[in-house]
């Protein structure tokens, strides 16, 4: 859709741009192992969830592709491995072990009795799960657009974009949605520290799409709302528990809190590959805890006095009281969260892991 | 009090640190013409309500001695335009305007009746702002001390300490004297951008002085909250309403909002020169903007793309509600602050502008 590619599977090798140069080059880098994909999510070459789904899908593809196993066993209990290197690159986002499991469902599949055939099945899988996420984006979207008034006002948090996503977008596909609908949007980019995904990234995209914006610090989303006024938030997820409570970059709780005491419509955003039934509450989710460089650099420049210690938290857990409403391809979930996601998961046709 | 001066009169100069560089090198400056106070002002040379105001106090001796007017009358007009020209640095801190009020009242006393008693008054005064500053602030942490709690785990603001003011600090001024009182105390310390007082100039200072800290994100207060728990919150203020809004750095209307949600106790800190009892709510608060350089840039390095638009409040108006306790050197004042500070502000002995 965009005149970028975030991730691609070409020639046999996974292809994503490094987004850890954005917004100043343009640069796209290739792998061809698995473990060079688990460095490259750590590292945050690539992130946002359901991109990171798709590299851990492509991940396990390269991991079969590349096997030399003897046997299809011997393949099967490789791509164990990989799922479980995979999953250990970053602990929070749920699509990540969601897309590693699908992959480890389809290859475990009896009916594949030899090697081409499971290792085709894994790089179909991938490239199913790749290629679906533009769909489930631009539904997501769709569903979204009753919500969103003309002249909206939308506060939106790190960068749920093209960029987080294979394309299109979450929470940002929403304001991008409207938009290409017709209605006029302005979001105000909080910049999202330590990482500020939203001033490089979400500003970058805006840009590219033509969609009015303002870069504002996070700590200012309050001082907007009061004296600007903001008609909606919109966030992504990176895990929803069974009950709503979602896990997403540090600062979306802050900014729920905030729009709450605003009476703002806080939305979370996602696809339902995000939704993890298995845990009940956000007390459970796995926080990642990321290094301290993060907070004491910023662009190679130290920020701290030398040694200054830091507590890095990479995702917070929103709980789901603060929650307006969950948008995902399948439609928009409002409280009592409990009952409806649970009916929504459960209605057939979702591949759920 | 610290190994170092923020801001002191030094052989017919105004010497100060250049905070600017901290905390990589302690650099000092000197000025003796009083249009290079206001620049050092605008700059963030220098910074935090009392030290601004100091600072102004300087600026306006520095007016009177450096002045070649030939009568009384033609000082006294020259004194009110410098006033002007120091005001027009940074509109927001009340302590600013309070210092060169002061100054003007004092050499327009009309008991002084040449040139050279004029000049001398106008010293005088600008040194009586600067020394009253630290035993104000020594007086505020004993009256604060009742409410720390040993072991508190405090959640502070911007700087506010030494450095925010001639010394000792106001805010941080608290937690220090908790601290030299024997009470174990941690100071999570939040970076505070876009100028990263909390990360550059919190963080030294708690480092000199040996009080445990930890560096966080803006926003990952409410993460802090929720995940370790906090005792206490602790900022400082650049102008209090009569009604008991607080105009102060950026960010602090979203700590009280998220202090407010999980019923942790939120302390305004500041000298009565900072309460400004002539507005009878925040919203007569002018609210200075900010260059977007400071947003777009950190440490030089471009973050946005190029030409972002960007919103840059340098403080925000945190309503009187959110706030559990204003503490001055006159003492603790509670809700209804609209009759508590009439009644604190209106005691004998107050020096009001």
């Amino acid at each position: 859709v965009a005149g970028y590619k975030t991730i691609e599977w070409v020639d046999g090798k996974v292809r994503m741009i490094d987004q850890r140069q954005l917004p100043h080059t343009l640069v796209y880098v290739e792998y061809e192992d698995y473990h060079q994909v688990a460095q490259a999510i750590r590292d945050m070459v690539i992130r946002g969830a359901p991109a990171i789904g798709a590299a851990a899908g492509y991940g396990m593809a390269l991991a079969a592709l590349h096997s030399r196993a003897a046997s299809p066993q011997e393949l099967r209990v490789e791509l164990i491995q990989a799922a479980h290197d995979l999953g250990a690159s970053r602990p929070t986002a749920h699509d990540l072990f969601w897309a590693t499991a699908r992959i480890l469902k389809r290859t475990n599949d009896k009916t594949l009795s030899d090697l081409v055939s499971i290792k085709a099945a894994a790089l179909e899988e991938a490239q199913q799960i790749a290629h679906a996420n533009i769909e489930i984006n631009r539904r997501i979207g769709l569903n979204a657009l009753p919500l969103i008034p003309d002249k909206a006002r939308i506060l939106h948090h790190c960068n749920t974009g093209s960029l987080a996503t294979v394309d299109y977008g979450t929470a940002l596909g929403v304001a991008r949605a409207a938009f290409e609908h017709g209605k006029q949007v302005h979001v105000y980019v909080d910049e999202t520290r330590p990482r500020l995904q939203g001033a490089r990234l979400t500003a970058w995209e805006l840009e590219q799409l033509g969609i009015p914006y303002t870069v504002i610090v996070d700590s200012a989303s309050g001082s907007i709302m009061r004296r600007i006024g903001i008609d909606l938030c919109l966030v992504g997820c990176d895990r929803i528990a069974a009950n709503g409570d979602t896990a997403n970059k540090i600062g979306t709780y802050n900014l729920a809190l905030i729009a709450h005491a605003h009476h703002v419509p806080f939305y979370v955003v996602g696809p339902t590959s995000t939704i993890d039934m298995s845990i009940c509450n956000g007390d459970e989710i796995n926080i990642e805890e990321r290094p301290a460089e993060e907070v004491t650099h910023i662009a190679g420049v130290q920020i701290t006095p030398e040694g200054a210690p830091v507590a890095n938290p990479a995702f917070d857990v929103t709980p789901a009281q603060y929650i307006t409403a969950i948008i995902t391809e399948r439609g928009i979930t409002r409280p009592p969260y409990i009952e409806n996601l649970a009916a929504m998961m459960s209605d057939k046709g979702i591949i759920q892991a």
